[in-house]
């Protein structure tokens, strides 16, 4: 997964195809003027029905970074399906995830006439510049890369990655962050959000847009820009349940997360029973009360305030008090999306024409580089 | 590379369409009927205008396979540049092999009208296709594979795979075979000629073909069928400078080799200063004499006779007075393919037409397929 992205494009799709060309004919004519605007690109995977952590973590800054954004700037939302089976999948739930995951984007406040926001899966522009990268990726560098095993390791609830061996590793996972790289420099982007755990895979398109240029393109110009990573500061929510490890879709405890779907009764019941302590009044101890910093985190997120300033704010709540404080946040901060969501999942067809609109409009973009990529190797 | 095919379809584009809905949608059923006819794919590497080893060991077989078809049988022809650029290319050589091929497949007798004749690197359902089972298909097979090695030896000239290490691989070599089983499966091919050192790629296409049926395939039904390898017996053809390596295009000596285009008096001249020996007489005796070897298994194949028949044949013969033979043989070989060739190339609206009109084809089969993978995996 990576995450999110900077500024909009207040314009219909002809209007993104005239400046798309605009941007791509400055460029291959070598004309290194400053860009007008950003390209950000971002993908997310398609894991359903998102959870609270997923939610404060990346997809409410999307919408942050959306809402933000200058009007020169391009906004493309990708829902990674090719990344999801890497992993072992169900098809019924993926193919549900699949349209759960845009009508979250929608609900959470995505627009689709300011961003792009399509299925990664309906433009096969992206697998053709993956190969083509396959072909200058070194496989001790892909080797090397840590993220296969921590993948592994979630995905086999192995405790660390050090139980993991490269006898598991499928070919997929090994070249999940050369997909990632066509996935952003399909569209030339400039700038991704990424959490922290994505800086290495982003380190290699930026790489990977260095050997490009540096290989194929007449006179080393800067066809692909190295994308400059924007580190999202990741907001860590941890299980209602055992605040030790993160908030988890795969955790068997249902009452450890709050899913986007919950009513306001499933929220106040998760946060009644959240686990704390015994330690009377509210204060900021990750280390030794992480049951209360998690919900102080939370309640920061959902105010835009830090842990620390409301802890001083409530020092004297009881435990009690303070969960029921959070729990009237996050009904806030999830009743309006929640219906939206609720709506959206139940129209299929409008979701089909967003979906196909966007691939439409992420074609736009990512044809062009494409013809220009097959020009520069040789396959024309 | 891999080599030729079985049967022909004596149709226009429309016939081929109906007749891949019948093959696709009886197979969708779960119908196991035996099928009308076979499907054969094969693919071969745009290496440019081909010499008399390239001829003789692949090409004319797929000639021969079109011509021996029977009405119901698919031929599926493919120039396959995305392999290609797994080891270094020159952008604008590369390009022009793309067109040198299909010039030369045209000219030595492949029928577009019969056959599909297409470029790989037009229908990204192989990509696609080959993400997929990527996602499937252990590294640790890949890495087994000893392909590689003698491909990434072969392009460095070095002397054996033994030279070869790992820190030379980059992901797309190491992924070739599984491009190579989308090549094949993105048809549903049955049958796929291959050379000896194809057999082990063939052998993970069937591996495949076995492991999605079996993962994805609802009832595991029979999906992909494992394609059957066709081992075509190799007419290795040898260096007429250094009998004891194979006759190559990228040798410095150009006197090494014969290519399509050669005129009668090269290939006289060529002929003329093929080392042999002062044995007196025709024997055939590879290991002893593999000069003169080697000019009887280019006759034979000329002739379609046997080396040991025809070192009966001309056993009192002088060498002059054999190499003479051979240069008659092979002027007579290349005579109406060599102007055919040279007439194509100059075509090149018509040559684009055939792999507009080819790729269209290739897709409707291909199209099917991955419509029902995605189905199977969960991407819909």
């Amino acid at each position: 997964m990576f995450l999110a992205t900077k500024r909009v494009v207040q314009c219909n799709a002809l209007c993104v195809r005239q400046l798309t060309r605009r941007y791509l004919s400055a460029e291959a004519a070598g004309n290194e003027a400053p860009r007008r605007g950003k390209i950000v690109f971002s993908g997310i995977q398609p894991t359903g029905v998102p959870h609270l952590g997923n939610y404060l973590g990346a997809l409410s800054n999307w919408v942050k970074l959306q809402n933000e954004a200058s009007a020169e700037d391009q906004l493309i939302f990708s829902i990674v399906g090719w990344h999801a089976i890497t992993l072992p999948q169900k098809a019924k739930e993926l193919s549900a995830s699949r349209w759960d995951m845009l009508a979250t984007l929608l609900a959470i406040g995505i627009d689709p006439k300011r961003s792009i926001v399509f299925h990664q899966d309906d433009n096969r522009c992206h697998t053709e510049l993956a190969w083509i990268f396959n072909c200058i990726t070194p496989v001790g560098k892909l080797r090397r890369m840590t993220t296969w095993k921590a993948r592994l390791a979630d995905s086999r609830n192995a405790n660390s990655a050090s139980e993991i061996d490269e006898s598991m590793l499928n070919a997929g996972l090994l070249t999940y962050p050369v997909l990632q790289a066509a996935d952003i420099l399909a569209y030339r982007a400039t700038h991704v959000p990424v959490g922290e755990d994505q800086v290495q895979h982003l380190e290699l398109s930026r790489e990977l847009a260095h050997l490009f240029n540096r290989t194929f393109v007449p006179g080393k110009k800067r066809f692909f820009p190295p994308p400059i990573a924007d580190i999202t500061p990741s907001k860590r929510v941890l299980s209602l349940r055992d605040p030790t490890s993160k908030m988890s879709k795969s955790s068997p405890d249902i009452q450890s997360r709050i899913l986007l779907t919950d009513s306001p009764s499933q929220i106040t019941s998760k946060l009644r029973s959240a686990v704390t302590d015994s330690t009377i009044g509210i204060t900021y101890d990750p280390i030794n009360r992480p049951g209360i910093a998690n919900l102080l985190t939370i309640l920061g997120a959902c105010l835009g305030k830090t842990p620390s300033e409301l802890a001083e704010e409530y020092a004297n709540k009881s435990n009690a008090e303070f969960k029921s404080l959070v729990t009237d946040a996050v009904q806030d901060l999830f009743r309006g999306p929640r219906t939206e969501f609720e709506r959206l999942r139940n129209e299929r067809a409008y979701l089909e024409e967003v979906a196909k609109d966007g691939a439409e409009r992420a074609r736009v973009h990512s044809e062009e580089t494409l013809r220009q990529v097959r020009q520069f190797v040789g396959l024309y």
